[in-house]
């Protein structure tokens, strides 16, 4: 079954959702954005897809209607939504529970359209290509019929499709900050420090892949820790943190994870 | 030119560089071990390696000597080596300066044998296969001569060979400590929050690779950072550390890193 789609908002997940549900075999209606100039790139790289300048998609030919604003900025836009009937409403965060758009339902004059989360668990970014194929998608919805039209329409490009409630996808959205945001975030402290030594991140990147790699082979992530915190080396750590003394806030992060390694590997 | 090549010691290192340096067209001549099972195991996989049983090497035909022992171990080894005349001694430690060589040669009677460090900057297991064009060498060495012959075999299989002096090597092994023993602990900890929800680890795996590759393909870090630090959405930072009550281990490691991602991306 293929489905005609609306996007409201213009973001980083509308880019790359709309390209990926307009290339396994749905249509791409109408992408509204307060940004028109934004909008107008999306679908410069589209079939046949409008802009839309209001929130009123009573007319609207989509059935389903993808939510892609900020967390902020949803309840604002819902004030504003009307969808035709027997559509289904879907939002696309991580950490916003399926309860703001039931509210929706309540107030607004829509009992028939359906609701449901669509979330894909990537760090996506405008203009870098993506392989659907390996894009997680976190399904949830109010009816099973919408559940069933939102598992296939995700099936049809991701390997990855699961049925996930509000709770668990504040879990995995927590986690995805732990194993993303903050993962990045000391590679950032890594290649300040190799640059403050004028040292060529060519020499660590293929330890940064290596890493990844290993760890999404390992069925036990605690298996492969290794280096001085996991001995419980406490001479090489005395070093690292002397020789971080001029940089306070690594030296923090560095004692603080290391405690916590040491901890997780050592009876306490 | 090919190399006679010895080891001494039977770890993660000596089982990756004995293969990739027979591979690439040296001979492995010896092993020596205290663990003579150990020792056997890794000759098992060579073409004709003998295991030795003491450390006086002075007939051996080899003339590069590996020595990849525990830091810890190194000085005991060090006190009973004797090597034949002209002969290159190298370690293959990260944290350990090319002075601990420098020492043995002022006080051993081997005058004429050269000294280096043939350091691979990644993380090594035993029996888990890594392609050695990627593996990153650090050499150094106290001649000219040795220092080329060092480079010379190291080209013969990495794309990444650099000159690396005692110092840089010690914060590049720092640098590893952050990018990858660190890094590796944050997903030990995305696993534990995982699995007390009963959440499929293939949810995420995807991330983790990307993550990794979004990072090699950027100059700049911090440019791909993303997430509620980032942004500093307390609203959410709040919630999460909330959610992590059960896990104060886990909580403070989010705590920390989270401010220091927003020290890192606003004005302080």
């Amino acid at each position: 079954m293929s489905n005609k789609v609306s996007f409201i908002g213009t973001g980083n997940v509308c880019w790359h959702l709309s390209q990926i549900l307009e290339e396994s075999g749905n249509t791409i209606c109408e992408i509204y954005g307060r940004n028109t100039i934004k909008a107008k790139q999306i679908i410069s790289g589209l079939f046949d897809c409008k802009v839309k300048n209001d929130l009123d998609f009573f007319d609207s030919e989509a059935n389903i209607f993808v939510l892609c604003v900020s967390d902020d900025a949803m309840q604002e836009v819902l004030d504003q939504l009307i969808l035709p009937v027997n559509s289904i409403l879907v939002h696309t965060s991580g950490s916003v529970g399926l309860d703001i758009l039931e509210k929706w339902l309540v107030f607004s004059e829509n009992e028939s359209v359906s609701i449901g989360v669509f979330y894909p668990l990537m760090t996506l970014t405008k203009g870098v290509e993506f392989d659907a194929q390996n894009l997680p998608m976190c399904i949830e919805a109010n009816t099973e019929l919408a559940e069933s039209i939102l598992v296939k329409m995700a099936q049809k490009f991701s390997k990855t499709v699961f049925i996930v409630d509000s709770e668990e996808r504040k879990v995995l959205h927590l986690a995805a900050v732990l194993a993303n945001n903050f993962v990045n975030h000391l590679w950032v402290l890594t290649q300040k420090l190799m640059d403050a030594h004028d040292l060529d991140m060519a020499l660590i990147n293929p330890l940064l892949l290596e890493t990844a790699q290993k760890a999404i082979k390992s069925q036990n992530l605690a298996m492969v820790q290794t280096g001085p915190a996991k001995r419980g080396d406490s001479k090489i750590i005395k070093k690292h943190l002397q020789m971080l003394e001029n940089e306070p806030d690594i030296q923090k992060v560095y004692r603080v994870l290391s405690e916590s390694i040491f901890n997780e590997h050592h009876e306490q």
